[in-house]
């Protein structure tokens, strides 16, 4: 089960602090730039994406349970950029991690099962981030792919930017569209007795959509919005069933560019660490994660 | 402009006809299957792909204004799959064809930069299509990039498949959400006098959501779901503002996998060209178009 390796990778480490992959040039710190980017080809910026974020893995593997790793960016360089995509997710999978595919793919369901299989099969993802505009047959090819492999899912409830609210905080009849949303998720979810497989995401931007859902759902919620985007670890802890799992927390570039705010780009390893760190004791102090928590006890 | 270059091709054709690429490994005839299958690997089933796809494109170039390519089928396939994609997109430019990458991306604000440059800015994609569920900040990007660059959006406003309504027919206090989605992309456009570049998607198997919508977009409406999924003519008739102009309706399986119906697979590009012509029969007979229309008056 997706659910009880993601548990047990949390407890090992006692954090719920995932790290997010989307590289961009400007990230790159000089040195890496320097040994690679002579033209500016896709293919010698997507050496310095690999050499970037293996350096970023070696430097977080041990303290996260997880990596999640946004297509988006890899997509921008073509083919080029694709293969980093697979060999960083290979490369985090090698090093013990769990791996979110953030993919948010969505279609109708013939589209939507050919999604499911190329990410749910593929050996180095256990999980992917699926856009629920199509209603429960376009989420279905996902959860049975799911099941068959074992593998979660995280559907799009209330994102974490400012304009979700335009679509996402509309209000119907019997509730908000994100309340929507969230019941068609239970409805999808396995009977399961504690966690189940299929999570979803709420940003951490949105405290009271977190505070208001988190009983409601079986699954982890993927939490984007910490750092960067302003989400503060209070906000965040709602996310918490028992306060200490239910929530998956994601920082990306505050953790992969920490090197701008901490040092020296040739030390970028070592600040990204050391930004997981704290980030890892902020949201511990307000989870508990580490201290006297249920499941610890 | 992409809406000009698309009414010169409609025009040309007389016919608003698309053909959707989306091949499965069951759709390709057996002589291409034993040509290139052996160990079923998906770099022999990628090649395979793309000899099907280059025979469609040979047979039906010169009747279609443009071709539909659904990027899940090649992700299906991984490196090897998405190749095949960014060829096919390359042979249809070079055959005169407006392409539509129907890949229906859609993320928060820095993440949508990352897709919309990654498609918009590929000299083989006219357009493509987008997913609306984080509101107006997630689309910006892509429509920043469609201005400069030339290029055409369609954004999903009310999708073929039964589900749909789950989300897109749920009542607000001020609307269904498929009109909120509807009222955001019209505040989205730009102040066109004619046809706007930013188009929509409709299924045609909901003919009633395109007529309560065609008079208050500007943009083309594609609608997908004629044939296979069971959209009729009359119900895509709705689309087109002046009886003429005004929707793109597309068409997959009916097309490509025709010999199916028809004949034999190693005249699969015939069979395909057949059910094309019957197609643009079917649909000009209820929306005028090569008879006496306004555009062609």
């Amino acid at each position: 089960m997706f659910v009880d390796r993601l548990i047990s990778s949390i407890k090992s480490k006692s954090n719920s602090c995932v790290v997010g992959l989307d590289p961009t040039l400007e990230m790159i710190p000089e040195h890496i730039r320097k040994r690679h980017i002579v033209r500016g080809t896709n293919k010698e910026i997507a050496k310095a994406f690999w050499e970037f974020n293996k350096g970023v893995i070696d430097g977080v593997f041990d303290l996260a349970p997880a990596i999640k790793v946004q297509v988006a960016f890899y997509e921008l360089l073509g083919l080029d950029g694709l293969e980093v995509f697979y060999k960083t997710l290979n490369y985090s999978k090698e090093k013990g991690l769990i791996t979110i595919a953030d993919v948010k793919r969505g279609d109708i369901g013939s589209t939507a099962d050919a999604y499911a299989k190329a990410y749910l099969r593929n050996s180095d993802i256990d999980s992917i981030t699926v856009n629920p505009y199509f209603g429960s047959d376009g989420l279905n090819p996902f959860i049975k792919e799911s099941i068959e492999n074992e593998k979660g899912l995280f559907i799009l409830v209330k994102t974490s930017n400012p304009s979700s609210a335009e679509i996402q905080d509309l209000k119907t009849e019997t509730g908000f569209i994100y309340e929507k949303v969230a019941q068609l998720v239970s409805t999808l979810e396995e009977n399961t007795t504690g966690f189940s497989n299929i999570g979803t995401v709420i940003g951490g931007t949105h405290p009271e959509h977190i505070k208001k859902l988190r009983s409601k759902l079986k699954g982890f919620i993927l939490v984007p919005g910490y750092g960067a985007q302003g989400a503060k670890a209070e906000d965040i802890s709602h996310g918490f069933l028992d306060e200490s799992l239910g929530a998956l927390i994601c920082s990306s570039r505050s953790i992969t560019a920490a090197y701008k705010k901490y040092g020296e780009g040739n030390r970028y390893q070592r600040d990204a660490r050391r930004a997981l760190r704290n980030m890892i004791d902020d949201i511990n102090r307000h989870a508990k994660i580490g201290g006297k928590t249920k499941w610890q006890t």
